[in-house]
């Protein structure tokens, strides 16, 4: 990537782009791609080779200019990689859209975002159809990720253009000596701005329109140096792509895995029998992917113990200690991190502690639950007091939590890894930054030795005979008993105490325990208003596609059972 | 570390500073100072406490102004370590000054630079004698390296008032529930602009006067970042302070130990016995030294293979096959890395490839001495043709040589991990770089593969009837040969080849090897016209203090044998 001659020398603008450029020439034969499922493997000279191909394609594009946006659609495969790179190479702005959004979503965010060129894959090509109206300037490129194996691929054709400009562009500069690829990138600009727009993320807000997070490259490049060293890749990792990419644009991780020159293994869905091929046969190194996940990975048929240690990022929501434990069993070593959109996904971690040697694997766990050390380029993690509801959270300063364990607040940060602002919508940004720090909306404690523990988004918390209760930390009590599965706990409205906690439970098949017991169970260890006042034993818990727990849903069956409740409560009073 | 309300949400200047108060805060009890010479051991809130009594002392000093020189004379010890984040903090630049230095080049730099403040160890305190007169208005701190434990130590006393200096400062402010520490870090002033200057490093040329390598806040960062990475530092590491820390900053190392929450090993002086100590019973996990430092390590009487496997930078000029063997079989895994003071230390290393699992350890060794791969935070190192002498060299455009491992160039690098200038020397900064690059003068091939082999400096490369040979290259041959501990060649002038090499050969103890059997195992692989027509066994070859191979001194022994010569053939032809 060429430099404009104003730049000082010794001023690099940082961008995740140059990483691949870097790994295809130190690592040319390392391998970058396996995608077992469509039989594709690239070393890091050949996927460098397509990209810049990619690259010369979006650039060629009728009319295209600096700042674009490119939305892609697609669930995990060689594109997705692909584009995160070439369309930052390319001077554009990329939009992943999460393929479980419904159509009308989509058309949302495509006309929201303003996408000049939309890459879908074939498979999710019905839910661009209700969009022809609402973009008809964009330009759709399908693709069959065929790898270049099918002649018929239309994203293989828009390859094969960009391949063209590539060698005309070459024809039209001097001879280098330095080998076709280099030379080829030489062509290329490098970003000159580093606080220039990277990525634009739509989170799937469960009320209100998605809004878009606007990230920069000098973020990106930060955040995947964070990631990288966090996660301890190397030359030698294989990171599987569980998580989806098109999520926070997978936390920087298709930028991450090329700054180590490890390899991406393919997953295009969470199939838990492919997973465990991976594991077992695939050389994976690290993963990462929400509790929910990982509940179906150790709970699979063909879960054993590895013989090697696996990494494995653990988050979205924190885990329960039963889970963590179990993984742990498994060989898979959690890292627990935390982190939003806002932050280019993990922003913090639990550090282990040298004195948790001696201790039980339980208690191991349930340490590394608490969390929220700032990873090596994100400023701190703070936890601060919410303001009282009737005043103006701009005016009031920002105040940390005591370091008690007990005291609760707001997850808020700042710096480089934090997000410029929500696209076009000078409102939303504006009100989720108090003081200069962002306010997450997810709630936390403060332990004395500095880590903190996250207790729930602000609307997963009930207040109960006037106490706050987090539906968090009753989970995480409640899957601490040995028979259970999974759980989830929502608020549920009382005439007595104006909200009770309301568990749905799973069982583990071969387990048997009752209401009352669960209940108990909780009584050991909680204050008597925290024990959840209604079990319900269920055979399954409502998810999305994505595996995602969905509570609006419990929400929504609580309701009516309180409803009904109070309704005959209403009749026998008469 | 208080911003100020000006920066955006997203943007935090990079600071190596910022790393020592993030280690404080997430691993406040492990072990931050081993210094077990002096009985001291400090763990991260401890040592950041001291840090920021001495922030909080340089900022008391009567008249302190952002940007001033903060010179430090002393070998390896806490007070080096904790100048390196507390001149910053204090928004000055530290002047690391090499010990083995005489005290007019002292002078000169503490008059170049205008230190006002001097940090000297008593050790070294007759380095100053001459000063006296060419800095009248510097203040000097005298430190004794108790660690706290002698009452007389006016570095101690130095600290004792930063820290009054602290808690009147915290009186003034408001109270805080987030611990005294966190406090006291936030009365610090941030840096605001992270390309300011950091560090002023003298490098000792062999000719003419030192001159004042000065480098960013920005720089500092991102080479520390690359340095953890690299090396894979992690929160359970060992740094063995075997490199000199006021050797170019000890190439970032004084920050990337801390932004990795890894423990300092503090060791005065390269001592071979206490190298072993912390090797065997000290925990050591990663140590760096140039090959002369290494050969003692290795040759060392109570050299034993090591039970778990201790990574090893080598440096400062390329280590030979034959070094980097044998430490393999010591279980001391080297990692050749290249740099300059002028790159912050190490900018580009040598990444080991799948396919060497096969090979002998010493075909290993010789491909590992080809490296020259830019770092994580580094841009591309390149190999770029020299101008010809007649030339000017700012007017020829930069042109990389053949990838064919023969045609020799000059390695060229820019990017954020290239100094800023050099100090007040605006000539020959101009001189240095070409075309926006900094030219290193150290001479390189690059090979098909891509990776670089580094030749020689310009002036360690000689020509032998004709052709170019380097004295690097001709050493690395002659110590395959077993019987050779180590080697040195320098160029002799010759009537007939203008010039021919000169070797100097330590044998290992009891082993033999004649003078022509040297000879003959050079022309088995190196062209005739590079075998060395002399070659000399010695018992030792002349080093400095600090282990470093003076050339010069042999250069001044063969110039005077070759002038004697020419006086026999002179006088036997009369």
């Amino acid at each position: 990537m060429t430099l404009p001659p104003s730049i000082p020398h010794n001023y690099t603008p940082l961008t995740p782009v140059s990483f691949l450029l870097r790994a295809a020439l130190i690592a040319p034969d390392s391998p970058a791609i396996v995608h077992p499922e469509r039989g594709v493997k690239l070393t890091y000279s050949q996927w460098a080779a397509r990209t810049l191909s990619l690259t010369f394609g979006i650039l060629g594009t009728q009319g295209w200019r600096t700042g674009e946006r490119v939305a892609v659609i697609a669930p995990n495969c060689p594109m997705i990689l692909e584009l995160h790179t070439a369309i930052l190479a390319a001077g554009g702005i990329i939009t992943p859209i999460n393929i479980r959004n419904t159509p009308a979503e989509i058309a949302y965010i495509l006309k929201h975002s303003g996408s000049r060129l939309i890459f879908c894959d074939s498979e999710y090509q019905h839910l661009l159809r209700s969009n022809e109206s609402s973009s008809p300037s964009a330009q759709i490129i399908i693709s069959n990720d065929s790898g270049g194996r099918d002649d018929s691929d239309p994203y293989e054709h828009f390859l094969d253009a960009g391949h063209r400009i590539w060698a005309e562009a070459e024809q039209a500069g001097e001879k280098s000596s330095m080998g076709q690829l280099k030379r080829g990138w030489e062509l290329i600009d490098h970003p000159a701005n580093e606080n220039a727009p990277a990525a634009l993320c739509y989170t799937s807000g469960t009320t209100g329109r998605p809004k878009g997070v606007l990230t920069t490259h000098r973020g990106a490049y930060l955040a995947a140096i964070s990631n990288a060293f966090e996660a301890g890749l190397g030359a030698e990792s294989v990171y599987l792509w569980v998580l989806p990419a098109f999520h926070a644009c997978g936390w920087t991780f298709p930028w991450a895995v090329n700054a180590a020159f490890a390899a991406h293994y393919i997953l295009r869905k969470v199939d838990n029998d492919q997973i465990w091929s991976a594991l077992l046969q695939g050389g994976t190194t690290h993963y990462a992917g929400a509790p929910t996940v990982q509940i179906g990975i150790v709970n699979h048929g063909r879960a054993e113990r590895l013989p090697r240690t696996i990494r494995v990022a653990v988050a979205a929501s924190a885990p329960t200690s039963a889970l963590l434990s179990q993984m742990e069993k498994l060989n898979l070593l959690p890292v627990h991190v935390y982190g939003l959109t806002e932050s280019y996904g993990p922003v913090s971690r639990r550090y282990p502690h040298r004195s948790w040697a001696d201790l039980s694997t339980d208690d191991r766990a349930r340490l590394m639950a608490r969390q929220g050390h700032g990873f090596l380029t994100a400023d701190e993690v703070r936890v601060c007091r919410v303001p009282p509801e009737d005043a103006d959270p701009q005016s009031v300063a920002l105040e940390d939590v005591r370091r008690d364990g007990k005291e609760m607040g707001e997850i808020v940060m700042r710096g480089n890894i934090v997000m410029q602002e929500y696209y076009n919508d000078a409102e939303a940004t504006r009100k989720t930054f108090r003081d200069g720090w962002f306010c997450t909306g997810d709630l936390a404690v403060r332990h004395p030795g500095g880590e903190i523990q996250i207790a729930d988004r602000k609307k997963d918390l009930y207040i109960s005979g006037g106490e706050n209760v987090s539906s968090l930390m009753v989970e995480t009590e409640l899957s601490s008993h040995p028979a259970v599965l999974e759980c989830a706990v929502v608020a549920r409205k009382d005439p007595k105490w104006q909200e009770v906690g309301h568990a749905f439970v799973v069982l583990r098949p071969d387990h048997r325990a009752s209401e009352k017991e669960l209940q108990e169970h909780c009584r050991k260890h909680m204050s008597k208003f925290a024990v959840p006042k209604f079990v319900d034993l269920v055979a399954e818990l409502p998810k999305n596609a994505t595996g995602k727990l969905q509570k609006n849903v419990l929400r929504e069956r609580v309701a009516k059972l309180a409803e009904s409740a109070a309704d005959r409560q209403a009749k026998s009073k008469l």
